[in-house]
């Protein structure tokens, strides 16, 4: 019985950092070789870190990270091993290199280049054309990358049919969204069943400005079934025995493919290449490949959230952050997120009570503070605002209040928490949600203001599931329970609420998923059975809003659409919808 | 004699405001029907405006582009019309259509789209394939839209080689830089002689968020000599009567083309579509073509910055400004840009003094403010930092004075501008400048506060020439002389300089731009004779300050590679050169 022995190295890759991993890859690849595996594959791009943007402009970084690629060769002695980076021939490419007992054995280009949502590969790479398939062990192996096998006529069924491979190897640097891992999973399964083949596939982790990877590392049989599973969010090394001997009797049974392969695409060019087996020895048994439980939606979602808040700030050399909280609900999940990922004594929440701060708010602020072991400091902004309505209203020519003192409140907590943060050296986290961030309900300079923006791609409703999830692990009401049930409000004004200016969540946020997510039109959203009014409301508000989330801080996406790099508008925009 | 009286429409289209776009192309259709001509083009994407990014995936957006485009087509009953827009068949295309006797005659498709720099062209286009010539009174014309025009073996080369095209259209959204209007022209020049083939090129203006498109629409001979300029910056109507007799003759007495003509690329689709002519008259004689003379480098990069603020201002449906004028020159350059772009009763210049600010700093302010006739308003910062110091230093816990007391000033003006933006429903400018902004000498929610960054884009040394050119201008001292000779300071603590913190401009200056602008390795930076060490401490200091930057307002790009859309760089990067 032919056996290949793959190990599926689920790394966190900084993005620039070469050294760091280069020595993480080392350090995978020596684990490997204990396992007796007989080959490795990193993700796509680990070497560089995904995505490096317009570092991939910089011929040094090109020529450093094949420097670090050549450091790599001679780890190959003893395990094949196969790993993302970038090729520079007369162009570049986002490439797979396969090294083979202390060589260079092969290349691959990635031949599909994603160009959408938030990838922009067509800016940077040129697309490959080329089909190796590898003979090792007498096993025949296809190599692909990420968007390659999202296409099902794409590299893995010409691999699979016209160069007869047993097993595909995809590495991938797929961005994680809420539950996308089930779609992924059954495309993964399908392609492994439509072409019986065996498909390997291994994915990133760690969080990147806006995005998170997710991991999710697979292996599946031909008949589609999974082999092992990595855990998400974490690193991981998975080690499989794969038996590829089924599947030459698969594919007898498959009139389908017969008739398929006559007729062959032109211009397809598909190379054997026989790589020299690797000296015989007898392998230690390993145990039965770990296959990881899925996560429960709001569980992945909490998950990806923390991993995003920790990798952005250790990545960026931070080791302690700050927020205000308000006694809401927005940055009790905040304060949760970063007392989960970076630890209690890292986190430093600040409550800024002004004149229409409720007693309850502040109350609930110290508590929360005090159930999660967070530093805490209470300021007020009393004084200062007081100062400013004293310096601003002989230039206010008696005109009466509006968003303007609203607004001034929010700004002087924004510049305490930036004087903390820059006196200290700690991190501001942003504590809005995608409801407001889509709306301008927030005050830029003011609870805009900070390094990173924890929940701006995370919808109110969802904000309270995730908060009673927190509860649910905890056992207990950790987020008090009134946080969770008093009637959303910015306190910026007596009496205020946020209904006064918003549609209820309950309708606000579906309007903004279709809105927002899915680019449906006023009249589709309006034929769901929303008022025409709300729904005209919401898109202008949406439309006029772009200015301020151009100058919001990055953060983390977890839905299908995420402002910034996934939806670019402009924010000069003349279009009117509706009419 | 066979001629052709084309009309370029070099007009200023707003994004998605499709029908004052419909309305403005309508106008100008009306003009050229009174000059005779026999068609007029327009720029591409001039019915949606360019770019419309993601508006692009919204289908009820392309659907009304449709809309306008079919309303449009009545209005080509005495004359052709070429417009650029949005077609929809299975995808979605960059087309022009040929709207010809009250009928759509026939459609273009876009066949290179740009996807580097600040396009993104491939996220939204499938490419055109067919190359269509028109006749059109016995005269052949080659339509082509943008970046084909700037492949050498593109669409026009293939139009006048293989379609016998003897007049080209390009129709452009081509966004302006520093003196880039000579390297197309002269692109446009050599496209032009090598094909013997009229070249009528016609450009958008207008600003739209960071970018400015400049005109400079232009009509070449086959000999590539100028046939008619129009200016930039401004909308124009160039009609000019076009005789390609000559360019028969020309083709006679080129080897060149009889030999290549033999190697037919594979693939290519020419179509010839015979336009019924239409209804003979004998046409008005209109005036010899204008040529409009080219603007010195100052005067064009001056230009640019003030359509841009106009643009953006009126755009997004401001009418008044409001900036800090902190007595140095940036807020100087962008005050009278400001005045000249929007008239001086449009604009209010704030003077914020605080304890360290000079009194001459307060002197030229006003005395700026004076010359400029713009309102004025002075307001210390004073009290409310004395407050701040007094309610922070608890928290300070000992700690000595450090940035964090600077930027408390910076954030107090900032919080003053937006609290007098948001009453009085002022835009407020920034007056950050290029060098300040790439090494992060500035301050986030400080004096980076503001809805538009005017000269984000402008490097420091080129901030001093366009206020002497203002000057120039103005034939006297309009920029007091003494905040053009005073040493640079943010005033933020005693006796601070700007070269206590940063390289002097003139060497910080040419670094920047190799670095930032040309992507140059450190050792190659180093070898053009500058020191190590400051281009290391440049280096880090513009890798270090990305996270600013990504919080900024947007500006007007003006030179070869502007930060944001133009400069893709990581928050979160690893990379450390020059190792």
């Amino acid at each position: 019985m032919r056996t290949l022995r793959l190990a599926l190295a689920q790394v966190n890759s900084i993005v620039g950092d070469l050294e760091e991993n280069f020595r993480k890859i080392v350090h995978y690849v020596e684990q490997a070789v204990t396992c007796d595996a007989d080959i490795i594959a990193f993700p796509e791009l680990s070497l560089t870190g995904y995505p490096a943007e317009d570092l991939l402009l910089r011929p040094e970084f090109i020529d450093d990270n094949l420097e670090c690629l050549r450091k790599l060769i001679p780890y190959s002695k003893h395990i094949t091993i196969l790993v993302g980076f970038v090729d520079r021939r007369d162009d570049i490419f986002n490439a797979a290199a396969l090294l083979h007992k202390g060589a260079l054995a092969d290349i691959y280009h990635k031949q599909f280049l994603p160009n959408y949502s938030v990838f922009d590969e067509n800016r940077y790479f040129q697309e490959g054309k080329r089909l190796p398939i590898y003979k090792l062990n007498g096993i025949n192996i296809g190599v692909n990358i990420c968007e390659d096998i999202w296409y099902p006529g794409g590299p893995t069924r010409h691999q699979s049919l016209y160069g007869n491979a047993e097993i595909i190897i995809n590495i991938s640097a797929s961005p994680y969204a809420i539950e996308k891992v089930f779609s992924r999973n059954k495309m993964l399964s399908v392609r492994a069943r439509d072409n019986e083949v065996i498909v390997a596939y291994v994915n990133l982790i760690g969080g990147q400005d806006d995005l998170v990877f997710d991991g999710n590392s697979l292996i599946l049989s031909e008949d589609g079934e999974v082999i092992a599973k990595a855990p998400a969010f974490e690193e991981a090394l998975v080690v499989a025995d794969l038996h590829p001997d089924n599947v030459f009797s698969k594919r007898l049974h498959d009139p389908r493919r017969r008739k398929e392969k006559l007729f062959v695409p032109a211009n397809m060019e598909i190379q054997q290449i026989q790589l020299e087996s690797l000296e015989k020895k007898t392998k230690q048994k390993i145990p039965a490949a770990m296959i990881a439980g899925d996560l429960e939606r709001v569980e992945e979602v909490y998950n990806a959230l923390k991993l995003g808040v920790r990798d952005y700030t250790y990545k960026n050399h931070f080791s302690k952050v700050v927020l205000g909280l308000s006694g809401g609900v927005d940055s009790a999940l905040v304060c949760a997120l970063a007392a989960d990922a970076l630890g209690s004594k890292n986190v430093t929440a600040v409550s800024m009570p002004g004149k229409f701060t409720s007693q309850s708010s502040k109350d609930d602020a110290r508590q929360l503070a005090e159930n999660l072991k967070v530093n805490f400091r209470e300021i007020s902004i009393d004084t200062l605002y007081n100062a400013y309505l004293s310096e601003l209203t002989p230039f206010f020519e008696g005109k009466s209040p509006d968003l303007t003192e609203e607004n001034i409140q929010a700004r002087i907590r924004g510049n305490i928490l930036m004087a903390l943060s820059n006196k200290f050296s700690w991190l501001v986290l942003t504590t809005g949600n995608k409801s407001e961030f889509s709306t301008g309900y927030c005050t830029l300079y003011g609870d805009m203001a900070g390094g990173f923006a924890v929940i701006k791609d995370v919808p109110k409703l969802l904000v309270y599931e995730l908060c009673r999830y927190r509860n649910k692990i905890a056992g207990y009401d950790l987020i008090p329970d009134s946080i969770l049930t008093k009637a959303p409000s910015a306190e910026l004004k007596p009496g205020q609420k946020d209904s006064d200016s918003l549609p209820p969540y309950d309708i606000l946020d579906p309007v903004l998923e279709a809105y927002v997510e899915r680019d449906l039109a006023f009249e589709e959203i309006v034929s769901q059975g929303f008022d025409a009014e709300v729904v005209k409301k919401v898109i202008r508000l949406v439309d006029l809003n772009e200015y301020k989330r151009r100058q919001g801080a990055p953060g983390i996406k977890i839905t299908q659409r995420a402002f910034g790099k996934d939806r670019r508008f402009p924010i000069t925009n003349g279009y009117r919808h509706g009419r």
